[in-house]
């Protein structure tokens, strides 16, 4: 088969100018690439949680209207943003991250308010996009993208396309489970992958163990926000056992999570990101370790398991190569 | 969006006949499809699997040339063949339905021998093709398909296209683990679905609790062959206790196995057929339970749970999809 090449500059979109923007709780980031698929301006602006739909929506439409005044002929703008929601028909559900928001159709407000056909994206498939396109998987064509932080969040790239199911829903690495009696999701589930090894469930068994009297330095080293991942993972690298424990017992559980996903995706790349996996080889070792010990042996060929390619950029150049896969189509 | 249909007769390689082969361990089936995608004539014949190769060979050319020999110009050839197997290459690896094949370029030698472009799938891959094109899933564009007997195996269509991955392993639904201590598998790890809901699994539990003293039927309805789970089935329809708590803890293990493959596919149908499937409401209750009662709510709407339309011709069906998609492409 020949290998197509479908990241920029040769990307669905070629030939327009795009705005992508990637929604966060606290800060709002946009950024135009030319009709080549470069980023050529960006712009961000901070938010609050706290505010109101309106004031959010004014901050964007704002954004896109700074970038789209100095470079007319913007085709189309891509949008990633916390889930749940329906990237078929852009509305975005009761996302935790913007409590006051409830069935907002996103896409079509911004498309109306800025006459720019609008398109959005869940965030964490919207970062695979941009490791895809723009960073760690630019050579591949099936790819695995994995946030660790205070949740587990993901996305997949079949193919060189991103893959959303019926209505844009797909990618929960976060909320697959390796225990059904396992721990309480956050979701409500059991035993779910963000239950064992995200951040807040680092931060739980450690707490849990402090409880129950196990000796460790992380109590002090905790601050005014209690313990944190942060705080486990900075009292490991000191060589506390307990923390050590916790960030090799969570990475162990994400490998058995990306056995799975392995066996189901037949991938050629995982990326591994997120503030969890900043913990290094003490989280990466014991997952790389459970992971290839578990695989059946073809998979493992041509498997590569890498960190981000763009780090915190990955969901903003992402929502450019969604921008672009929607002028493309529109 | 629109929905494109991709079904036969619509369905790619649309106005050239083809033929479709079924390989299995003691059958090999092939059926001719004509221009607008119809099953128009079939054949098959016996094999054994200690036959040599290319006994086996020989027998799967020769249906093939009855077939085209009747029907001049067929256009491609398609084969559902026991994995582990690639499917970009048309490479069997060692298969145990067939010990003597070893890296068998099953593709290439067909081709060459016919005469005709010939593909190799996964037979569960290519079942999930057939219900996808011809069966239950024909109204769908996001379909799993599971089929539990002696292992399980699984094929997933996204969005219309077969989910192959970078070598056409994909689709391993049978070996995601559920519990990572769990009981050992044909394939060497632990607590993968195939090892505590197939057919195997359920014979093995049942074994082990007869010989730990538990009373039951299940003893003396055994046949020459031993406990299997045919005879756990039939002792469970009877109301043996223990059957039914055994297919219904397999019923509950593939409700957990689902819950994963939804949040990871959002597909619209889940087709579940196989040997094991026929237990009926004692093994899918508790599995619709599990599953739904385990779902982020998102997840279940447009969701639903079938029953195979083409029972054991999914596989035959499926060959004639992949030699369609073979001849579209050739």
């Amino acid at each position: 088969m020949a290998e197509v090449s479908r990241r920029a500059p040769d990307s669905p979109g070629n030939g327009r100018s795009v705005i992508g923007v990637d929604l966060g709780g606290t800060l709002i980031r946009a950024a135009l690439s030319n009709r080549r698929g470069e980023i050529v301006d960006r712009h961000e602006i901070h938010t609050l949680a706290q505010e109101g739909v309106s004031a959010v929506l004014d901050r964007i439409t704002g954004l896109i209207g700074e970038l789209a005044g100095q470079y007319p002929g913007v085709a189309a703008v891509g949008i990633g943003c916390p889930g749940p929601l329906d990237s078929k028909t852009g509305v975005v559900y009761s996302p935790p991250a913007f409590p006051t928001w409830h069935d907002l159709p996103l896409a079509r407000i911004v498309q109306e308010r800025t006459g720019i056909p609008s398109s959005v994206g869940n965030d964490a498939n919207v970062a695979a996009l941009g490791e895809f396109e723009y960073g760690a998987g630019r050579d591949v064509r099936h790819l695995v993208y994995i946030t660790v932080s205070t949740g587990v969040g993901g996305g997949v790239i079949v193919d060189g396309l991103l893959l959303e199911g019926q209505r844009g829903f797909a990618g929960e690495i976060g909320h697959t489970i390796l225990e059904p009696e396992g721990p309480l999701c956050g979701c409500g589930g059991r035993g779910h992958v963000e239950a064992l090894a995200s951040g807040t469930a680092i931060a739980r068994e450690a707490r849990e163990a402090l409880d129950a009297g196990r000796e460790s330095v992380i109590g002090e080293m905790a601050g005014e926000e209690g313990v944190t991942a942060r705080t486990v993972a900075a009292a490991a690298e000191r060589g506390d056992e307990l923390g050590r424990e916790l960030i090799q017992a969570a990475g162990r559980w994400l490998g058995y999570a990306m056995i799975n996903v392995v066996h189901l995706f037949n991938p050629q790349m995982i990326v591994i990101g997120g503030g969890v996996s900043q913990a290094g080889d003490l989280l990466l070792e014991p997952l790389r370790e459970t992971l290839f010990d578990g695989l059946m042996p073809v998979f493992e060929e041509d498997l590569h398991i890498v960190p981000p390619g763009l780090g915190v950029d990955a969901g903003l150049y992402g929502a450019v190569a969604l921008a672009r896969r929607t002028a493309a189509s529109s």
